[in-house]
Formats: structure tokens, C-alpha cells, sequence
């Protein structure tokens, strides 16, 4: 059986766990509390050196890590992971836009809020994620006047990887409110059979 | 055939370069120049509203951005695409680390020298990337202890991906004295038949 280690409060992880409810994938979740140092702990760093979360371990030896490795890993033959070549290859480029131009941005503007509290030394930080967290939303936007999801009519792992922190943008101070369409994008995916909200005790 | 929009000084632009010339993919190659504001043009926007290189040309009116995507599309069906499901994760795996904890550091302070010419209000940032690179480059020199190349015993996307701003990490000031391994695998890498260098005449 699969095992997670992860924090349902990260975006990242919280993919994962998205995933794993739609497709009926069962799995055990290990809570990370990333706050305690516990990504820096001799044990963790031996099966990820990189001291991030999520980790999904396939097998006694067998780690995988970076969230959007792992969902493409456990989408294969589901209908989250499109068959043909150049679907596929626009789901990645929507998975390495949410690593460079989205969670930098967004995410980490909430991580400083919520996480660490907003402490005065890290707020000129926090407001300077401002631009291009918007420039981000802007680029959703505009997809979702071409398809009603990322990547066509269907929902894909493009989807799952942009809605981790997209729906909690408010928290790293984005209103959505001028973004209609990828509120009522965020809307669908939360009517999905299985979907599962943001909270530790839905680990 | 295919049409590339990069700058083959871009790392990112390079590696679809590297990869087109390994697989004998035909292409014609527009260069873009970013310093001169290239990528904001209407034009430009129009194809791509991220304004980023390197930009794929599919046909007449497809478009794919994101270089590792833009790989892995190139890749599929090659022996630099491993088949196995765990394999092509990890290949991932290896691309989303760089995009995340390599690129940031390694290629903006490249950037930041040899693009901008290390101006005196970018020089604190520049030497920010010094702790974030090094980590990444003890990471990769870890892996090439455990195998020849990134994944496995023969070169993938995730090589090509990985050699495009390490090879050049001195231009970000990061020597490459204490990485043994990593200077054996760069060697190997350039000894690969069809390998380009990094040159804009090379286009």
C-alpha cells in the first residue's frame, strides 16, 4: 500500500491526496509537521534529501517526490492524464507554470501569512508577491474563456495541481472576486464525486 | 516543421536545441531577444501571455510552452523517454526539482551576471543564490553516486535538463571544484554524438 508523507495544509501535498480520493487509491497518510523541523530529521532526509514534502513511498525502498511527478505517476490510465501526446505535454506545461509562475507567487505568499503569521521582517516579501500572482491568475483566466478546464472539457491533474493553492489564494491576500471564471472553475472541481476539502482531519 | 522561438544563451532555450539535435528533430529557430523586450511584443503575447522562451510552434495555430514540457513531448518514443512508469516519474521528478530548486538559484544568478552585467542593487540578491545552488549541485552529486545518469544506467530528458544551467554554473559563480561526480557526468554528457554546444551560432 502506498504510503504519503505530507501536510494536508500544503497545496502540494493536499494534490496528492485530491488524487488519491477520485481515483479510490488507497493509501496511508503520514502527517509532517514541516514547522517542527521534521523534513530535516536524519530519517527524512534519508529518503529525501531535498527535505521537502510530499514523499510518496511505492514500495520498502521506493520514494518518489515533487507533487506533480506524483500525480502524473498515479494518474497513468485514468482519465486524469490525457492519452494523447499533445494534451499530455499541455498538462505538464500547466503543472511547470504552477512550479515557476504560480506557487512562488501565491503559495508562498499564504505560507508567510498563515504558516509563519506574517512576522514584520517578511512582509515587504509578502507584498511583493503581489504582481505576479496576479499576472498568474490573469494567464487562468484567460484559459478558461478557451475550455472549461485547464486542458479541455475534462478535469485532469492540470486542474488538481492549480486548485491546491489557487481556492486558498485569499489567504496569501489575492482576492478572486475579478477572476469569475476561475471562481466558478473552482466551483466544478469542488463538485466532483470525491473531492475532498483542505483540512488535517481529512487526512 | 517545427519552429522554436529562444535565445540559445537561455538555458531553458538550449535544451530543446540539445534534444533536437540528439533526436535529428528538423526545425527552424527564431531568435528572441528578452533583453530588447522581445517577449512583450503584442505579437509575442499573442502566443504566449506568460512571456517566456523557449516557445514550441506546433502547426499554424499550436503553441506549447514550459521547456521540461516541451521535452517531454519532443522525447516520447525515444530512447531519452524511458517507458516505465516509475522511470518516466522519476524523469519528471528530476525536472521539477530543477524548475523549483535549481533554475531559481543556478540560472538568476547567471542571469543576473551575464545578462544584467551584476548590477550594484542585484548584488545581495546574487549572492543570496549561493546557499540554494550549492544544495542542488550536493543533491545531483549524491545521485551520481547511486547511477550514471540521472535515472539510470543511459541519458534522459532529465540529463538534458539538468546539464543546461549546471554546465554553465560558474557564469552564476558556483565552482564546480567540489563536485566530482558532476564534472564526470558533464563531461559524458558533451561526448554524447550530435551534442551542441551553447552558442548562438549553434542555432
Amino acid at each position: 500500500m502506498y504510503r504519503v508523507y505530507g501536510d494536508m495544509l500544503s497545496g502540494n501535498c493536499y494534490k496528492i491526496k485530491m488524487l488519491m480520493r477520485f481515483l479510490g487509491i488507497e493509501h496511508e497518510w503520514k502527517h509532517v509537521d514541516i514547522l517542527a523541523g521534521e523534513t530535516h530529521t536524519p530519517e527524512f532526509l534519508a529518503m529525501n534529501k531535498n527535505a521537502k514534502i510530499p514523499v510518496l513511498q511505492i514500495d520498502e525502498a521506493t520514494y518518489l517526490f515533487e507533487s506533480n511527478a506524483i500525480l502524473n505517476y498515479l494518474a497513468e490510465g485514468s482519465t486524469f492524464l490525457p492519452v494523447s501526446s499533445l494534451e499530455k505535454a499541455k498538462v505538464l506545461e500547466w503543472q511547470f507554470f504552477e512550479q515557476y509562475s504560480h506557487e512562488p507567487y501565491i503559495a508562498v505568499a499564504r505560507y508567510i501569512n498563515i504558516y509563519l503569521g506574517l512576522p514584520e521582517e517578511r512582509k515587504e516579501e509578502y507584498l511583493s508577491k503581489q504582481v505576479g500572482g496576479h499576472k498568474a491568475l490573469a494567464i487562468m483566466e484567460n484559459q478558461f474563456s478557451q475550455s472549461q478546464f485547464l486542458v479541455g472539457s475534462s478535469p485532469t491533474i492540470a486542474d488538481i495541481s492549480l486548485y491546491a493553492y489557487t481556492h486558498v489564494a485569499n489567504e496569501g491576500g489575492f482576492s478572486l472576486e475579478q477572476y469569475p471564471k476561475i471562481t466558478s472553475w473552482l466551483r466544478s472541481m469542488e463538485a466532483l464525486p470525491n473531492y475532498v476539502s483542505m483540512a488535517r482531519e481529512n487526512a
